[in-house]
């Protein structure tokens, strides 16, 4: 398929918003801000058959979880905490001082962060939202999350955060918690982590009420590749982005037809060996997609897609990477597979996916910053530009504004 | 009032948000969603009042209201442009090199600018949202507006600022159209400026679909004083911010009791002479409030209510800013009133309300550049972190995952 064939389809298959589970959802978080702590108690017997008489994890049973933790898990999850949080601390924003302005950020004070339960507990996750605010300062980070089991690698890996404030719910009905806050749960100032559409609906609506962080959908890769790339290793990188779920997505963005070809053989050859084959094999059929053309053509598509990942195995990965506009994260060469993003290379592989990218960012320490300026004007400035601010609040009829500005020209403080 | 008094009262007065509007709203979305200008059409027609053949504003139009502008009011406009240029330009953020890492920033494509009709039209919010956008380097602005006259001072600023594509559609239908994109109006990539509570639920329903700045809510100020204020100054600042509607509030934050009733006082005599006398009293009845208190007391009654401005006219002005952490912009001493920032400052007036300062920060440049991470780990880095990475995917169960870390184990990219 070349570039436009590309775009046509892909134009054709953008799925738009849906409003489908609004009243359900809404009806969730209008139940939680009336009856608080009663309301996330009947949500978690009804969805998640749990009978909770407490909503908050001890931090004994984090420890505990903490405690049986093979040493070497133990050890790879510091030394990846460390990556993480040598590169959020090399990104953090410093207050900036510019004359008669200051530009200054200070730590959220309380943040919620939602970490999904269920079957397949990813430490990483935890990891990728928790230290971000750590580094940034946060003063309180609170965790929901509908893991229920007693010793688990969620609760082990918060331990080792140091997060104290965890509580077993889940869903739409753990977003209103942390927004409007119950009994036991505080409201907070910004609500951050993936979840699934219950969860991402309940942030768009409570959004505003206090800060979101990104609406997440199916994760995406695009790798470009030419003949000095490893086919091996690019096969697998495809596997590891398809064997998420059915739904994930895969652009392979080549300028040559043969070698296109040569990758589908091998996909094709190994499918059948690949541990998780049946969600690989899904993905793959409804998911994959190889564009041949000329370098510009594929550039403006991946520019369009703007995806999650994209991933440069390329001789001439500097030139490609510097008409990359929009992207979640960029990994260049064959020692930065995008798997090494998701557990250990820094940056937090909470990205935005879906075309996002074109207006978001992936989360980082500056996300639990917030920041104002601060305008400290001399006399001098003051009088040069107070005709200029007189004459249009004039012109918008503010009288007062008018005062305000002119009981200070040419009068000094005293 | 002392500061426990008013923190009590503050939560009683908080307004959760509303989900009253909610089926109107969306009704509206996927209205233009499916009938695209058609429905835009048929919503002038039924909330404006207005027949549209067209819904694009000919440039010639936009031309003959600049032409109509008087040289006082068109050189006031040029000296703003060139002082919010400067600020923004100074605070735009550069890319980052950081050994194997990158950081770079990408002006956004396409942003869309919603900008307030009726009867008050606002040239200085036309230039604070749309000549950051410019300084960004945004490729594309849209500009919609209920604004139906054929000479006004709202096209007459746009041309100012080169903007090309304006559109006369306004409320929830225009931020659908500028969220899905209709025939005439483009999908856009993010949407910016404030606007009236239909408009505001529409930002925020359309959140994740494109970017969103933030959620607009009644104006307030918080003045911090003392003795070495210019209390008649004050008094015009109190006014400014109460002349904006019935809603906006004033908080007068004082160590002293004396120099409270001495403000309150003036207040009161010069209450009758205001131009916008009707609407100052009914802000000032219903959302003025004086606190007295130690000066902790009173910081920390400011971080909570995080107003959109803070006013500092006090001697102790630098420790006191020191210890704001959130606010939409603080303004320090005599020559730096809150009316000087509405105009000709340099920071956009477009500022975070109703508590948001704790989550987000006034519009500027960097709203309108997107961002990413460019990982380029050499051979010596993969390898030192690889068996973390290897270990927690295979305690995550990505199987492929850990492939396709193993796979580049101790093998040259040959």
């Amino acid at each position: 398929m070349n570039a436009q064939e590309f775009l046509t389809l892909f134009q054709k298959k953008e799925v738009s918003q849906s409003f489908d589970y609004y009243d359900d959802v809404v009806a969730i978080l209008k139940e939680v801000r009336e009856n608080k702590d009663e309301a996330l108690k009947t949500y978690s017997q009804q969805f998640d058959q749990q009978t909770l008489t407490s909503l908050k994890v001890p931090v004994e049973k984090l420890k505990a979880s903490y405690d049986t933790l093979e040493p070497q898990v133990k050890a790879s999850l510091e030394t990846i905490k460390a990556r993480i949080e040598a590169y959020e601390t090399a990104i953090k924003y410093q207050d900036k001082s510019l004359g008669e302005f200051r530009y200054v950020y200070r730590p959220l004070e309380k943040v919620g962060v939602y970490v999904p339960g269920g079957t397949a507990l990813y430490p990483s996750s935890v990891l990728m939202t928790v230290v971000p605010a750590l580094v940034a300062g946060v003063s309180e980070i609170h965790v929901v999350t509908p893991t229920f089991s007693d010793n688990n690698i969620t609760f082990a890996t918060l331990y080792l955060c140091g997060v104290e404030n965890v509580y077993t719910v889940g869903g739409a009905q753990a977003i209103a918690a942390l927004a409007y806050g119950t009994e036991t749960v505080p409201k907070v100032d910004k609500i951050v982590g993936p979840g699934n559409a219950y969860v991402a609906l309940a942030k768009r609506l409570v959004f505003g009420q206090v800060g979101i962080d990104m609406i997440a959908g199916p994760s995406e890769i695009l790798l470009y590749i030419d003949e000095t790339a490893d086919l091996d290793a690019v096969v697998t990188d495809v596997f590891a982005q398809a064997e998420h779920d059915a739904n994930a997505r895969t652009f392979v963005l080549t300028e040559s037809e043969h070698l296109l070809q040569q990758l589908e053989e091998k996909i094709q050859d190994q499918l059948a060996k690949q541990v998780r084959a049946d969600i690989i094999s899904l993905s793959l059929k409804n998911n994959h997609y190889g564009i041949v053309d000329k370098r510009d053509n594929l550039i403006a598509v991946l520019n369009q897609i703007a995806p999650e990942h994209v991933s440069i195995q390329h001789q001439d990965s500097a030139a490609i990477i510097a008409a990359i506009n929009y992207a979640g994260a960029v990994f260049e060469g064959h020692y930065s597979p995008e798997a090494i993003g998701d557990y250990a290379a820094g940056p937090s592989h909470v990205l935005p996916t879906n075309r996002t990218a074109r207006f978001s960012h992936g989360l980082n320490v500056n996300d639990f910053l917030t920041s104002h300026a601060v305008i400290s004007l001399t006399e001098t400035t003051y009088q040069t530009i107070v005709g200029a601010a007189e004459t249009i609040a004039a012109k918008e009829g503010l009288d007062a504004h008018y005062q305000s500005l002119a009981i200070r020209k040419g009068k000094p403080n005293d």
